[in-house]
């Protein structure tokens, strides 16, 4: 078999620089050393640049669902109402949280690959004006749709309802400026437009959601938001922190400040824009109605395996796309470009696609979701 | 200055084997592969190994600390008694956790480096019959004390109350067999003996353990146990798993599979016996009633700085010891003998606290410490 190379296209995990992987296989340094509170103070300060805001970023060792857990946790009591957008995987789990800490959960339900409007937003919270909070995705990683949180936050800014955004799959990707826009919490995970493996969570909370943690009622201890506030304030950590993937955060963070986070969002836009060309002259519907410039997910054409697809993919050709999830699983395949890509990962992963296709009889001429992309980009982004 | 190395001698984190370091630089692989899985079923057998366990050991990516709340989360309902014994920092984060989620904490208070006698453990649970669980350190970290949990399981079988042991520091260090004792739920961090980085919580239930789950009703989400047990029997993971620590788990359970457990007890057992024998050569008073085989905890002689300790031997020496936490602050140094650690990792540990006590005026013969170590390091471990 000829050899072949690994790229990782799907959206999170996602590939790693090796000198960040390389950092983290440096020796372990204790946690509560001065040499250790300045890489804290280093990546406190690059956090905030990379989420656009003038807050706190705290770091947890935990997935992004932990994060997720710690604005439910820590904002709500239960019994209180909070409104969720179920359109995808990653926004009913926020109604599984809710439900697990005994909130009342209102969903507004979305179909799948639809997006969310602004108008639908402000109908519920009319319905419901004792919401305590939105909890909604900035990327709907399931479906590759974003919802207009620009627009959303226009509504929950009049109201005293905070609203929560999942940026798990937008932070790093998307333009996105919570502190401009209104947005009280904000979080993330590792292994997405960081470019880091997973391990560890990230989230921001503006003044309107520390004001909402001194009444919230609900219990927590591990992921008491103010106790790692205080320590993050004195460049410490809470417990002990993931300190290999913490030195990795600040290589990462620096390849992204010599991007500029300006240059990040734009080369997300252009590699996306070269992807969905790719789809569209390959004839593949795009699944999500508000495609966002992370992931792309495309309708798998009749009479096609879409797990088939991916295993040709993955298992064949080394480049490793995500299928569908729960109900969507074998009709959509998604292709990330997300995080460490650059323009010829994208030609790795459309040239991968349409070998995986012609293996199942697909007609089309070879190279013609190649030439697509490559018109655009022959240009640099812009 | 003369060239320099850095060895980490703190109970915690421990140093990391390079060849396990380098295994999580490899570039990252998607968790719901065919290749993945491969590597979960492989740790999972491993871990049982490790733990002596036929139960499974599930893994989460937190800090010891979120393992510590999934046992009270997991098994506690709001209202119902637990008995903590308090003897340290660690058992003391027991009782917090146990409060956070509104349950009754009866502390058994033991004054910093003594130890708890069985017969105050059944006196206490005498007292409160209805107690659901102990929770306990088997090595409580802070103080460099074990308890003798082989004869406290001997109690809490006869009871309806469950053991939940903090093997925190012990798991990979000390003789432990949780499934011939009765330890009902045994947990550990991978910034220990497992020599990891941090960022990897364990956590092993017996089906005792698992009965009260089902009745449980302290609310959790991100450490519902029976989803990640479910997970881990497809030998799946419920959230994004920290990929990159998974890899080197894989590798560190290698290195613990080739020495044997039975030889990597033996061995922390040696490695603690010279330790102990160069503080009392250098009439250093050991501050644990019961010394572990994990951490040598020493009282620094009146006069001294302890803190300053610690800096020469940290920030001129490169050699990482801990001081004390909390009140024992500058009143003890901690030297661990913990994870990947050899016989001349300890005299080099002892070296540098030599300087460090000659730096501070500090009488004694050069050397002294070093002879009495070496007097066990000439033999092999027995």
């Amino acid at each position: 078999m000829a050899l072949k190379k690994h790229l990782l296209v799907s959206p999170g995990p996602t590939p790693v620089p090796p000198q960040v992987s390389l950092s983290g296989a440096a020796p372990i340094i204790h946690h509560r050393t001065p040499q250790f509170q300045a890489i804290m103070k280093e990546v406190a300060e690059n956090l905030k640049y990379l989420f656009c805001t003038k807050n706190d970023v705290l770091i947890i060792p935990c997935s992004g669902t932990g994060v997720m857990e710690a604005a439910v946790s820590n904002l709500m009591s239960p019994g209180e109402t909070m409104v969720t957008v179920e359109g995808g995987k990653f926004g009913e789990r926020w109604s599984s949280i809710g439900k697990a800490f005994g909130c009342e959960t209102v969903p507004v339900t979305v179909e799948y690959g639809k997006t969310v409007s602004p108008k639908q937003i402000e109908a519920v919270l009319k319905q419901h004006p004792k919401t305590k909070a939105l909890f909604i995705q900035f990327s709907e990683t399931s479906t590759g749709c974003v919802y207009d949180i620009e627009a959303i936050a226009k509504i929950t800014k009049n109201t005293n309802t905070l609203l929560v955004v999942d940026g798990i799959s937008a932070v790093g990707a998307i333009p996105c400026y919570p502190d401009a826009w209104g947005i009280d919490v904000i979080l993330t995970g590792s292994q997405k437009g960081l470019m880091l493996p997973p391990g560890l969570g990230f989230i921001s909370l503006n003044d309107h959601a520390w004001a909402a943690v001194e009444t919230s009622k609900c219990p927590r201890f591990y992921f008491d938001l103010n106790g790692h506030r205080k320590s993050l304030q004195a460049a410490d950590n809470l417990f002990t922190p993931a300190i290999s993937l913490i030195v990795q955060l600040r290589e990462a963070l620096k390849i992204i400040r010599e991007e500029t986070i300006e240059g990040v969002w734009k080369r997300h836009a252009w590699l996306a824009d070269a992807t969905r060309a790719a789809a569209t002259a390959l004839k593949l519907e795009l699944f999500a109605e508000r495609p966002g410039n992370t992931v792309t997910a495309m309708k798998v054409p009749a009479g096609l395996d879409g797990g088939k697809l991916v295993k040709t993919m993955r298992d064949e050709l080394g480049v490793t796309p995500a299928g569908g999830q729960g109900t969507m699983k074998g009709k959509i395949l998604r292709i990330a470009h997300l995080g460490y890509m650059d323009r010829f990962d994208i030609l790795t992963a459309v040239a991968a696609l349409e070998i995986a296709l012609k293996r199942q009889n697909y007609s089309f001429k070879a190279g013609i979701g190649l030439s697509a992309a490559q018109e655009i980009l022959c240009n640099d982004p812009n």
